[in-house]
């Protein structure tokens, strides 16, 4: 559980701390950048590939975090459903929709495990 | 994987299959509902519970398909990726938005792990 | 995918065959067995833990097998559903049984993860 | 993780906690409960669901306990563990019993991803 | 299930893989490249992020290959399972090997559920 | 999570206490173990395995504590991740492993799950 601190890190993870700071308009970095720091190749490609990934785009900022905690409910992931339930509502989430999207997220988990215990096969017309 | 069919289904089953068809506008029900209706509580619970969630509210129906679809792709269902990629489709999904969504899918399924490997303790600021 | 048959097999995998056929009352081995007997020492292993643990005990063999079910379901792996669903037959589960038995599955993998977005807090009297 | 107390509850949600604490012969809910009144409606559908799910039927209560902490357990829920295991107690789980569970829910975890790594074909047998 | 074959690929998907081809020396790409190819941004990511990830390093790359197998296995994502699976076996994967790797997945995905269920504590020793 | 003390357990149990502390050179066991230890037939059973699993043969010890890593960050189960994170050090894990072994999980975590949501087909060199 070693995380990395601004002081004891590397020219090449500050740089990237800094740039992370820089673009989020905060003055720390998360405990997750502060571990991840522990492989820079690491850090540097996730944060590099989350600039890109949540970037505004046909979906906008506040639908990918949505659908990014409905993911870390379904993997249980604390430490992300807590990050990225603060990011959705930085970016709008109100309490109606955070209501919506457990609903579904609650529902599809549900009938996931229906489909597979039912044995489910799929519609021709869903096959292509 | 025994699937109820129309002509053999009680009255109690074939209403629901009713409702659906004519609130989906629709001339027969998915497999889904037919194997269900081997259970016809547990038919007429998850066509309920489907309606209320499914509908129109703080977030838009496109997204809440786009929220189902993400977490049956992190369970690997294969029949419920299917049925509700063409549900979202005909809903306005357009590739650009699939593309997105399963750009963060990925994401957040690598970062749920990374999290958990790298044992993160949450930030304080996330803790309430 | 790689199955072993009978005649194929070696005098240690044979022998395990020859007991699981004997136990079972069957003419042949599932292809679960022939898989596995690529590794005589799994094989061996998983035949032995598999007797003991699904001997009857305090719980009788057919609520074994649903748990089986209730694992394999919401892990959605086809094979264990499809084998267990007919070892649990065979066992006297009715369509009855298998009808509660899928909607607790539904219902306890949607609530694992409402809890897990909602984070509920594990209540006092829980904790010990 | 906001809990809605019952003093700070509205007329709606105080309803279904005075109907959840007297079905179940209680002087409070859980936190469960109370994380879910920050939506109403799911408040409301998943009490309905879990008394007609969870009630006397093929299966008696406790066996469906067995099952919601074997879900539960596969999907590493840890609130759902306690307060499922707390249930299961009072309804007549014995130590010997808790053992037999968990063996089952190991092993089912065990070979259903042997299953998917060896690639087994299902049986003909099993097909229908 | 739209794959993007060569001829109909645009250049600059055409450009990663006639890179895949030539650094693997292959004539053709896997499906799994021309089912991203649908999103050239997610492509591009992916083949860096594998190039990067899989490369020789302080683990050997069939070391690599094997890690890959047990999540895929533990996912039950029978796609990559194939894949893999081929790919370890052209990097020296024995049939002696696959048969340990096997048994150590199922082993560790058993005692992460018997872990769950009992609930036991991080012993103080591991806590740092 | 009751834990079975030495000075309390069984005569049974204390001798499976001291075989691991003989072979493993340590003065207590861990957690894992004085839980099991509630159902002897588990801790005996669970100990044996993980004897024979776990010993050298064609992969390396280090190697097959990797592979239990990989399966417990995916499945979330952080005591695993901690007490095998401990075992891989003491077996020789540098930083550098343990970082490469991450980016491999986060990586098949993610494709496995773009796999899925493309529904990508299995090409047929690998369906053999």
């Amino acid at each position: 559980m070693k995380l990395i601190e601004y002081q004891d890190a590397s020219p090449e993870v500050r740089a990237i701390y800094d740039d992370i700071m820089a673009k989020r308009k905060v003055s720390s970095v998360n405990n997750f950048w502060k571990a991840l720091a522990r492989d820079p190749q690491t850090l540097k490609r996730t944060w590099d590939s989350v600039q890109q990934i949540m970037a505004p785009g046909a979906l906008d900022p506040l639908v990918k975090e949505l659908i990014y905690i409905a993911v870390s409910a379904t993997n249980g992931c604390d430490y992300c459903i807590a990050s990225h339930t603060a990011a959705a509502r930085n970016k709008g989430m109100s309490e109606e929709i955070f209501g919506e999207l457990m609903a579904v997220v609650g529902m599809a988990n549900e009938t996931n495990r229906l489909v597979a215990g039912y044995r489910v096969p799929i519609d021709e017309q869903f096959q292509c």
